[in-house]
């Protein structure tokens, strides 16, 4: 071993030990008859110092930033502690240096504040990672990791590894294929999730299945998604949604404890209409209130025809903001108006300090009018009501935004806070508008509510899907469902969904023939890990918690990944490229 | 929850409790009055009880095998109690039962002998896992990983997942290919394993790096590999060889400890120059000696042309074997011509039990002389030596397989014996005979000893590497090395090898710019993970510890992948298939 101890471990207790560490040189400072050099590793930094020895300062005075070393000598007291490192008591007397590697100066500094923008960390990814910020995030990956092991483990859940190298399936046109050298012009497909064979290992009697795997998707990649990414598979027999709700909350609990020493209390559970209503959105925010509130029965038929003709008048109250100038309250109508949001405009109610109103709509509304707006959505005097309007997925929409917003502004979104909720009751079925069939809002193995299970014959659009997401802080970390096991309720599905017989058998023959051989009851969820990660490390990019991320074109810098294959490589697997 | 209680937890402490169970219908005896269903999940099998219940029973008798039901009733005391199962002290007499999912007859019987042959099973893969010996296996291999993962993480090692989508490499010939829809005419590569980037983190300063990863290898099948498999990949930074061998001599007697409740005595080291020489392998079977005995200066020149011209003359010693009859001898000799073996024929020599020698060579061979081949090969009365000659190699390889097939016979490869060792001091290079290159042994990253560092210049084949194997029962289960920091030892690697800096650069470009940037010593070792399941759990397959395996074609045939992909989808993929 080349050192006795880490770059983090020495404390007074050790003065007057000989020892040897070994690490990268942060900085040196040469006072002539005195050099100290900042040496670097996973653990720690140790201040190293060299007096009265000619030979040692000399291969010191070589040392550059990074050069990689290995020094031996004595503990000692510093005279100047430094309370900011752990190892701030104590300097080490150095009797020994030795260069183990010597190195070019690095394309930016090795610090928490690195000048270096994001192309240049990425391709010299190996050196970001000696950074702490970007090192302590995979460190905190991997204990998560070990955490999520460890919980379900303990209640009986096993580790299955399903395989990689699977079917691509009709539909999945953003899979990633592989081409067989051993079967010439077929291909495999690369998992965009283990949905398949989860449900496969529960007619395979595992029981209780889970999996951090990594799952592949080809598609445009927007600023913070990856092609491939990791997921927290699991999957349940015998069990009820409850059961799950319950096992899956009490993970979450599990982690925040462990990992981050926050208790959180019990997760409500939102119904999707509720949460649609409400905040706009199937995964709110609700470290904040600010409900919408529907002003229609108060707003309407007053002669204000923006009004008069919209589906819905929409409220939020952004609590003591009466106060906001003309030209906020003009910001912030721009801001609402920007393509993104797609408002046609924002209407304004101050509620003054003695107790009138000042509104944008003054000329259409009374006081009273205005009065009414107020106590509708519990404003009080000093508070600023907000107003949209217009089509209802496209107000709810805007609004969602606006409330965020506002959340944003008032500091309501701490990212110390937790606030988790439970989404459930999802629509079962989606409308494609332009062709007029249905699909599933999941995937078509998920089953309708109990007391909906009529209505995928009667009214499909109308039934519920047992299915539920995970919200923290506006983040939908998971999902899932309990799943169709029994063949009649299959069959009406795909009927709900427009495949005949024929169709349902060539895109999921083997799991149906599965089904056919006494399939339990039983459901999952899956869990975006990486994206967990990023909200246990309070940021929003999950770029920083993956090692070796790829950039939105899905290219790795650092490799220089994808690149064109050689002819031969080509050949061998029995195919060219298009000309 | 479908139930209170698992198949495999109810005891006599139950009685009088009222239970619900859920699982699998595995048999039912139908007696008229009484019907008995024996009902079994994940956890067990249960005794379930229909007495004087009409309606019940009724339902009972639309069972068949491997029908889902949930059964509700009291625990009561069996009056036939069953000794061989952990539930065998109660039964459940029921009161209620619902049948949760009907079964077809499954195509062969899920018990722990099954009629099923290997193709069925892996067609019907998740019937098959229902079993319990495949159920065990996956269980078993589930908590071997969580040993690791505990005992590593303690050691500070941090787990990083590491890309799936790399770069293919120009000697790449047996990566598997993955067209990028984002980067037409461009490839990624999945990792055949992910050392290059378990590097790139040791100058990343991760320090202690470990991953349980899949792996690809598009290669021909034999008989027990995978295209996809999985491997415990590690690496250390700061360390010397007996550093990693002691890290991982640690970690593998922690999971025989905590998974077998065996406990190893130390692993011996062993050179590769010896292993050769006494075993004929680099991963020679220890659990019994029978080692070589090289008998050229006591068996040549005595007038028998065969061994004069012989390279090499090579005795075991079979203890007891004596007795062999003529008919055993001639069996013997069959088996060591055939082709797989691969000798020319099989000399004996029976040390019969009043202290006379039998030999097939008695017309060359005087008793004096073959009392001197005995005494040199340690041979008692009662022994029966057996020898070959031929060229070096040759006769190593052929003795290697015979010395195994007499272990075999003479019982000396208990399955619950295990003889580990560390196979060390691996040649660096090997030569190819056809093209008179060197090719790296291991990689081309791997240091020589550091005794042999100057030869890897003035004499490169005779260079031994600092690379070493764990072997246990004869069977490699990880290998690696401490790898080259230094960028002179770098470029000598290359003269050896016979690259250009040029050609260098371009196959090894981003990881030789990493080393320029203080690259620590460091070094590593990866196990094969199906493998030492296997080893575990007692079986010489593979297959069994991997929920969906591919055959030797590489296809899964629950599956049916690899399969043709649509137009659509090559288009979009830029390639088309080979005309």
């Amino acid at each position: 071993m080349h050192r006795t101890h880490t770059c983090g471990e020495l404390r007074s207790q050790h003065i007057g030990e000989t020892v040897t560490l070994s690490g990268w040189v942060q900085t040196v400072r040469d006072k002539g008859g005195l050099i100290w050099i900042d040496v670097r590793d996973r653990f720690g930094i140790t201040q190293l110092l060299i007096e009265n020895d000619a030979d040692t300062a000399e291969k010191a005075r070589e040392l550059g930033r990074e050069y990689v070393i290995k020094a031996t000598g004595t503990v000692v007291e510093r005279t100047a502690k430094n309370p900011n490192i752990p190892t701030g008591e104590i300097e080490v007397k150095l009797s020994d240096l030795t260069i183990l590697n010597a190195s070019k100066v690095p394309p930016f500094k090795i610090e928490d504040e690195t000048d270096g923008g994001e192309d240049l960390r990425m391709k010299y990814r190996y050196l970001d990672i000696r950074r702490n910020p970007v090192r302590e995030k995979l460190e905190l990956r991997a204990k998560v990791a070990r955490e999520i092991r460890n919980y379900l483990s303990d209640e009986q859940f096993v580790e299955v590894e399903t395989p990689v190298l699977i079917k691509s399936t009709p539909e999945g046109a953003r899979d990633f294929l592989v081409p067989s050298r051993m079967n010439p012009g077929q291909f495999y497909a690369l998992p965009q999730s283990p949905q398949t064979f989860k449900q496969l290992l529960m007619v395979a009697g595992m029981d209780r299945y889970f999996q951090i795997v990594k799952c592949f998707r080809d598609e445009d990649l927007r600023a913070d998604r990856q092609p491939e990414f990791t997921q927290i598979d699991c999957e349940m027999a015998f069990v009820e949604r409850d059961d799950i709700l319950a096992m899956f909350e009490g993970l979450i609990k599990h982690l925040f404890k462990t990992v981050k020493g926050v208790d959180l209390t019990e997760f409500p559970h939102l119904d999707y209409a509720d949460a649609m209503k409400y905040y706009g959105s199937d995964k709110p925010d609700t470290r904040f209130e600010m409900k919408f509130v529907e002003l229609n029965d108060v707003a309407q038929n007053k002669g204000f025809k923006v009004f008069d003709s919209a589906e819905v008048v929409l409220a939020i109250n952004a609590a003591g903001c009466a106060d906001y100038t003309r030209k906020q309250l003009d910001q912030l109508t721009d801001w609402v108006k920007r393509p993104q949001i797609g408002a046609k405009g924002l209407v304004y109610v101050k509620c003054n300090a003695d107790g009138s109103f000042k509104s944008s709509v003054d000329k259409f509304y009374s006081q009273e009018d205005l009065k009414a707006w107020a106590d509708k959505a519990g404003a009080k005097a000093g508070d600023l009501l907000l107003v949209l309007s217009g089509d209802l997925d496209h107000t709810r929409k805007a609004m969602c935004e606006l409330r965020l917003e506002m959340g944003e502004r008032l500091g309501l979104r701490d990212r110390n806070t937790f606030s988790t909720l439970w989404v459930v009751n999802f629509p079962l079925l989606e409308k494609d508008e332009e062709t007029g069939h249905y699909h599933a809002m999941h995937h078509p193995f998920t089953s309708a509510l109990p007391e909906d299970s009529e209505k995928l014959v009667s009214a499909p659009q109308e039934a519920r899907a047992n299915a539920y997401d995970m919200v923290i802080n506006g983040v939908e970390v998971g999902g899932g469902s309990i799943r169709i096991h029994d063949k009649t309720e299959q069959s009406q599905m795909f009927d709900a969904l427009g495949f005949t017989p024929e169709e349902a058998k060539a895109q999921f023959g083997f799991l149906l023939d599965a089904f056919e051989y006494g399939a339990p009851p039983h459901g999952g969820i899956a869990f975006g890990f990486d994206r967990l990660c990023a909200l246990f490390g309070g940021v929003d990019s999950i770029r920083d918690f993956i090692a070796f991320p790829k950039n939105t074109s899905g290219r790795d810098v650092m490799i220089d990944a994808p690149s064109p294959a050689g002819d031969e490589q080509l050949k061998e697997l029995a195919i060219q490229l298009k000309k």
